[in-house]
């Protein structure tokens, strides 16, 4: 504190004459102390027989057959951690068939039922009303000034089906909740519980684990869209949201976000009306082509216009990475299921975050 | 959010039309899982062995022959979560010899040392400077006005010795940390890691488990009197220091205090120039006896002019109850360690507690 507010001697005193704590004999505050990679952690097979009741979800990855490789790092890991002691059924999506090669090693990977999707094409395509020439000569332009996939065609397809149809697939129409898994992830902490089950039973609609801002060059017109849509669909905007930790004192999009390549959710939030509507305002645009809407954004404002924070959670206990950035938990009893250095974490103190758990902490 | 800072017109739709989650098909948030106090969880002998390193630390308890049954339910428990583990001493301390049938009990309970200290007489009366018969007649005037503790002459004896001299004891000189245990407590969780080696390594000073808010008519001197010494003893005040989340936006002392039935914390911290200076200073006062300050709002104080909130622990994974307060971790994974219902815990969104955060957060 700077003692103001206590008396204006006290303070002005402190300022000019404050002393550092080595005054009283304490060292300084030391830097993190080395991370030990070869401690010892508790592993799966140290816990107790799990429950046997069991949620309707599972596991989606969205991938190609050239993600092989990928795909079989991320899901060794997650049965390692999780999923070989609650066996969740696995759905692979992909936009062209699966190879018998792929098919064969994705089974070989798990005890869990293994099913794999074909995306329609209507859901990786473009729709009648985006203008192709146009979007080509945008992506040229985003391309020419460097802006992150900017020239990438299906890098759009990819965040419109995340954004608007992954949970219109057949194959997940008997499920509520998904954990949605990527090619050449990394996991490092023992789960010793049912996060699925944790969310139905809590009421939890969103999880995430990494925060971050966006670029805001790819979503230029995203939220004057989304406010447009607020106008017109106020009906649908409940008193109790979570704009407050995505909007500034200016009333801008602060471009904070739930990073999707991780998310347990519940999808019958993105099958509602509310998300509905907003999907389809946010498609006629046009704009997931002409310019680059990711699905981390269109998740993030869904969450923060239609879920009160109460609905919201932070998976402070999975430990993960998608390079270049990671959650790792930093509580010491929380570190005893991980292998990863706390100090790496970009989860907590950023800005994102931050402005996140304060409306967290008064949910 | 009121949606101020967007549009006035979605704003005012928003606040006149908002519809409730159930809009769009969502149950309402579900009151808390029922708890099931027969789940099996993480015990000690399911953790890997120990590093062999342990730090500077023993247990202390003060107490009386007449506690023996409430020392034995907190030692056990201690043992149980996490004592039996790691074999840090115990210092039991009183103001009366232990009998032997105290002593032979109290080394029953471990295979850890335990020694038996005699509080110095001049540790436990008054001083010289204090007035015994007003020190009698406001006991008398508490007393008829209700005020917890207000009547109880070896209740401010005990105050006393606890926020200046227990740190002062012969046999806990050769210790930096110390956890301190109270007879009749409760602990719910198996501590998988060793408390003491994470505050070394870390740099914290001062761990503690619940914040509270202190009795008003207990300490109606205390605030002025710490003014006081801060305006004479300014020099001592770091200016990076946790006083807001103390001070309340009139510059008073907002009540919040650390519950010092439990702490783990570093002994050097009590040892130091200014935690002394401000003892000398409180205790001159002789209102630990006229009015009837505790020491739990007296380490607060000293931790909030002294320390940094990077020095400062909230040891949300311990569960622990002091009648009638309890901490229980709501982190899932946490609870897998853990026989208590988060429900019922204090720890989180209690005034104090998110007034902490704030500070804690930007550490």
């Amino acid at each position: 504190m700077s003692v103001s507010g206590l008396t204006e001697a006290v303070d002005a005193n402190v300022k000019n004459g404050s002393k550092n704590l080595s005054t009283w004999g304490l060292e300084p505050v030391p830097p993190s102390p080395n991370y030990d990679a070869q401690k010892r952690i508790i592993t799966l097979d140290a816990l107790p027989e799990p429950p046997s009741e069991r949620a309707r979800a599972c596991i989606v990855i969205l991938c190609r057959n050239s993600d092989l490789n990928g795909a079989s790092k991320s899901v060794k890991q997650l049965e390692e951690i999780f999923n070989a002691r609650y066996q969740y059924p696995y759905v692979y999506l992909n936009e062209l068939p699966f190879t018998d090669e792929f098919k064969d090693a994705a089974r070989s990977w798990t005890k869990s039922d293994v099913q794999f999707g074909l995306i329609p094409h209507e859901h990786w395509s473009y729709p009648s009303w985006v203008d192709q020439e146009k979007a080509a000569k945008c992506r040229k332009d985003m391309q020419a000034r460097n802006i992150i996939y900017g020239g990438v065609e299906s890098y759009r397809h990819m965040c419109r089906f995340n954004s608007l149809f992954f949970f219109q697939h057949e194959l997940l129409q008997q499920f509520d909740f998904y954990w949605r898994v990527e090619p050449d992830i990394e996991f490092f902490c023992t789960l010793p519980y049912d996060p699925f089950v944790f969310m139905r039973d809590n009421g939890k609609v969103y999880g995430f684990n990494v925060m971050l801002p966006e670029y805001r060059e790819t979503i230029k017109t995203l939220w004057p869209t989304t406010l447009e849509f607020m106008t017109e669909h106020w009906d649908l905007i409940p008193e109790k949201n979570s704009l407050d930790a995505f909007v500034d004192n200016n009333g801008d999009y602060n471009l904070c976000h739930f990073w999707s390549n991780f998310e347990i959710a519940d999808m019958r939030f993105f099958r509602s009306k509310a998300y509905t509507e907003y999907g389809k305002f946010l498609d006629q645009t046009g704009n997931f082509f002409y310019e680059r809407w990711g699905d981390a954004p269109v998740h993030s404002l869904a969450v923060a216009m239609f879920l009160s924070p109460d609905r919201i959670h932070f998976f402070e206990d999975i430990g993960y990475k998608h390079p270049p950035y990671m959650n790792c938990p930093i509580n010491p009893a929380l570190q005893q299921f991980c292998r990863c250095d706390p100090s790496k974490s970009v989860a907590h103190g950023n800005v994102c975050m931050d402005k996140f758990l304060e409306i967290y902490k008064s949910r």
